[in-house]
């Protein structure tokens, strides 16, 4: 799916919405089997019930990991059953050196299907180029994510270059320090375009998405967070809407597990709707 | 395998090589059939072959998952062949949030039943968390990696704390920055101990194994890059055995495409006892 395929999707569904698979066997509905089938019988009625009112699915590759071999084939088994009118993101959070980072791309966008695939970027520009080299298909590399951790390391402040320093030599902190995950997003930009690539960035974060969208005023960012993370929808879209839309807001938990028994994917289309109409509101009033 | 255990294995083989099962289907001997049995029967030949000169496999997941669902059946299959004498290593540079993590461990640790899961730093403390938490088992996180994009993010100087900028206020520059790595490094270590942690160190950056076993004297190191990769094993053990011996150092395309004929496990066995006999000298002469 191209760029402008998937803004006139989102056009066409007046969404941006991602609905996230994070499907867990043990929170399936009393009424399904606690089984690989009924992981994917759980699946396909989320994907149909919800099928009007988002432009894309993401897949957790950990929840279907964690059910080995038939999990992969439960993976394989939901993309093809996704309708190629939406964007299939594998979110795997892979990155390796070369070789590897190759292997990874094969798994998800050749055997698995995927149109797009989530990658780390700790190991820097050889473990995310065999991803980007994929043609028709779309790296989502991470920026700044949604979770406690991102403190940690993603909001390091970086020593200012030499040419920096010899500018104001002797007014340290007249600048302010250029963070980690502002430079992730800058160099990454460089080994791709808007057109293959993507990132992530968190919406419990979402005050810094103004500042993020001076940096990437063109890429798409696909934004966790929203719902069981706390992030704010009405944040989220005022600061990240750009003229392609150029936001996939994810909801998983929020949907997949908005009622526990057999009314499950009436209540996950509900949800899914309530996400579509507001989101209709936030695109109207952009276009204005 | 807890860490005395592992210090003894290595005492007891004279070795501490890790042989990487990194095993491309399109590589197997011609004798064997480019399936996923090949691709079985292959990695059992290399492990009887090389189990006297090593102490751990390491199973690369990305050339499994490219194979679909057989791949983590092959993968889950030579897991299981592999004996309790060697630390099984899954390396696949996992990490996510929390919840996710954790299906990430159980995918591993249970479902695959690896000894050990190499993570990703990027997300912080609560996506490494879940890997620690499972008793018996190691995580090793990716600290300073052996490929050429180890130079963008892993060796970013990082702006100094507040605090010692007030200790040489007009003298920038003063103080050697700290590097991201230095500073992953460091905080990682405090969220787990040399008991259940462990870190990847490329080879290729041997002359910095010096300075990280200031930063983590007792932690074990896992080191691939000797090889292909170009990395020297002389300097390795040079800087970074300890008393443990510290080091699993890893070889994987050296050893298992040695020779592409009938004769690869031979082939390998070879390879791998010139690194065992090399080794041993490293740990007869550390001893001294």
């Amino acid at each position: 799916m191209t760029r402008s395929q998937l803004a006139a999707a989102i056009k066409a569904n007046q969404s941006f919405l991602c609905v996230g698979l994070d499907t867990d066997m043990d929170k399936l509905p009393a009424h399904l089997p606690k089984t690989a089938e009924g992981v994917l019988a759980f699946n396909k009625a989320i994907i149909d019930a919800t099928l009007p009112y988002c432009v894309a699915y993401k897949i957790n590759s950990a929840f279907f990991e964690a059910m080995g071999a038939q999990g992969w084939q439960v993976m394989k088994q939901t993309f093809d059953y996704i309708p190629a009118t939406h964007l299939k993101i594998a979110d795997a959070k892979r990155g390796d050196i070369g070789n590897t980072s190759h292997q990874y791309a094969r798994a998800f966008f050749e055997v698995l299907g995927a149109d797009a695939v989530t990658v780390a970027p700790y190991m820097g520009e050889d473990s995310v180029r065999p991803f980007l080299e994929y043609p028709g298909k779309w790296t989502i590399v991470l920026g700044l994510t949604s979770n406690p951790g991102s403190q940690q390391f993603q909001r390091l402040k970086l020593a200012p270059a030499a040419d920096e320093l010899l500018l104001v030599p002797n007014v340290v902190g007249a600048q302010r320090s250029e963070l980690l995950y502002e430079r992730v997003l800058q160099q990454v930009a460089e080994w791709g375009s808007p057109d293959n690539l993507m990132f992530v960035v968190g919406a419990t974060q979402a005050a810094e998405l103004g500042h993020i969208r001076t940096i990437l005023p063109q890429h798409f960012l696909l934004v966790p967070g929203v719902g069981a993370q706390g992030g704010s929808l009405q944040q989220v879209a005022q600061y990240g809407l750009n003229a392609q839309g150029g936001l996939l807001v994810n909801a998983s938990r929020a949907i997949i597990y908005a009622h526990s028994g057999e009314q499950f994917a009436r209540q996950a289309a509900l949800i899914a709707q309530q996400y579509q109409q507001e989101m209709q509101g936030y695109l109207l009033a952009d276009k204005d």
